[in-house]
């Protein structure tokens, strides 16, 4: 990240108890216990009524470009009743983890099975390992796909994704990954492919693992300016979709599967640090000790 | 084009009359007239049974890679079962113009509008003022859209975009032509874009005019190996899709129409030669003085 003015808070995922709230809020109140998602949105306008909440004409995202994110005490949150989600429990809730992947990753790893066509039957392939691609596997599973290829090297991370419902592992990578997906698949490729990764290499992959007719969800945040138009994308007439995730759209279908236990996407949130831990919590991460990190202010 | 073999004829969209049959043809038969789409296909594989005809695992394109043409007295069509569509009509029919676009351009446009999402009350840009363009307006009127966007600046070719269903003509190239789109679709864009020119320019205008949450459906054969990634092509979870389309498995669907005079695609071939005057339709056509040339053999 760019370096920021001081006093600006960054992360941008986080649940909380409501303190107080502003003379126009009319739906959040004192006392809620309530899901942040990264983008906040009016909750009014044409995109939300969509459920594009990331394309809201208000749109802003928590920790960028001047707005504060959640690694401190206390937030303020622009449209709230836009923007939040209160849930109906208790702020000690045995299943505060699952629920935080409500404001990130859960809903994003959704966006990209959705945007992909996931479905019964389907052959899906997840391009990375992290929290997204992981929560990119319960989604498939949870929308009935027959068969989820998991493409990652990180062992822990593999053995979790086979807890989440992967049935196929492929460690390879460029070439030898394409070919290894298109041996798993009956020789065509994925029928819809989760890229959870952005960099160009992973997006070639991707496309590269995708049927004829399938579609690539993507929502890794692209690291490069232009990607593959021609072969085989234009000649297989593969959809190329996704983006940042509208999770604000998505928290009503995903949390009842939650509260019942259907899913564990909190399972992708193995260590837990206060606000002085969270540089060591980064470099966890970027060590691959750990998957992803919670903070607890 | 390559130069091609002495004696390999070009040429990828037809309609004929069947002189014989190979041993094993069972449901085309000899005196039947015929549509040949631009591409051969089985009719039995499962990209075949899927719709995607163009995928199909015995897929070849007429006139091209070692493959015969139609530019001549006679063309074995291989897979004639799962290739030509017969016609209820006898060859002299007065709609030939408007049934022959159904082995390419009509198809084609009618592919980019699918792709694209188009459907009742959606607003379209249609990205080139040629042949498919212009079919890609008949399908997008013939789909519902309220709104069609012609892109071009040929004014016969924007004269016929207007009868055939186009609301309003942007002339303008680029930024300027982004700038012009967005005032004429509430400041947002189009839902749906028809990318009918392959150019990086023409694609980048496409994906720059498509709304948040929108859709690209390009049939302009790429001609550059890349494309948009990043802004606005993430950020606004714009989807692209699309590819060689399988007119085989829209003839069904488009032919009622054409029969009952409902659509007229026909009227984009403004020009007939015969055999000897293919290079003069060619030069017609690179001129601009013609939209597309009919070839009667």
């Amino acid at each position: 990240m760019e370096p920021s003015e001081p006093g600006q808070s960054m992360g941008h995922e986080a649940i909380g108890v409501v303190e107080d709230v502003g003379g126009e809020v009319r739906t959040v109140k004192s006392g809620d216990v309530v899901v942040m998602p990264f983008a906040f949105s009016d909750g009014t306008c044409a995109f939300c009524h969509e459920g594009l909440h990331t394309a809201c004409v208000h749109v802003g995202f928590f920790g960028s470009n001047g707005f504060n994110g959640a690694q401190a005490d206390a937030l303020r949150v622009p449209f709230a009743d836009g923007t939040l989600f209160a849930l109906p429990v208790g702020e000690d809730h045995a299943l505060m983890p699952s629920l935080l992947t409500l404001s990130d990753v859960m809903g994003t790893g959704h966006h990209a099975a959705v945007v992909a066509n996931v479905g019964p039957g389907k052959s899906v392939a997840v391009v990375g390992d992290g929290a997204v691609g992981l929560c990119g596997v319960i989604a498939a599973k949870r929308l009935g796909a027959e068969q989820i290829i998991i493409m990652g090297r990180h062992e822990d991370r593999i053995a979790l994704a086979r807890e989440f419902g992967a049935t196929d592992v492929v460690s390879e990578r460029g070439e030898e990954a394409v070919e290894r997906v298109r041996e798993l698949t009956g020789g065509f490729g994925a029928h819809s492919v989760l890229e959870c990764v952005g960099h160009g290499a992973s997006m070639q992959t991707a496309i590269g693992i995708a049927r004829p007719g399938g579609a690539v969800g993507r929502v890794g945040v692209p690291q490069e300016e232009t990607m593959p138009a021609s072969q085989p994308a234009f000649y297989g007439n593969i959809n190329i979709g996704g983006g940042p995730a509208p999770v604000r759209a998505y928290i009503e279908e995903l949390l009842p599967d939650i509260l019942e236990g259907a899913i564990e996407p909190g399972r992708v949130l193995d260590r837990t640090v206060g606000l002085d831990g969270v540089p060591d919590g980064y470099r966890a991460m970027a060590d691959r000790e750990s998957i992803k990190v919670m903070v607890r202010p």
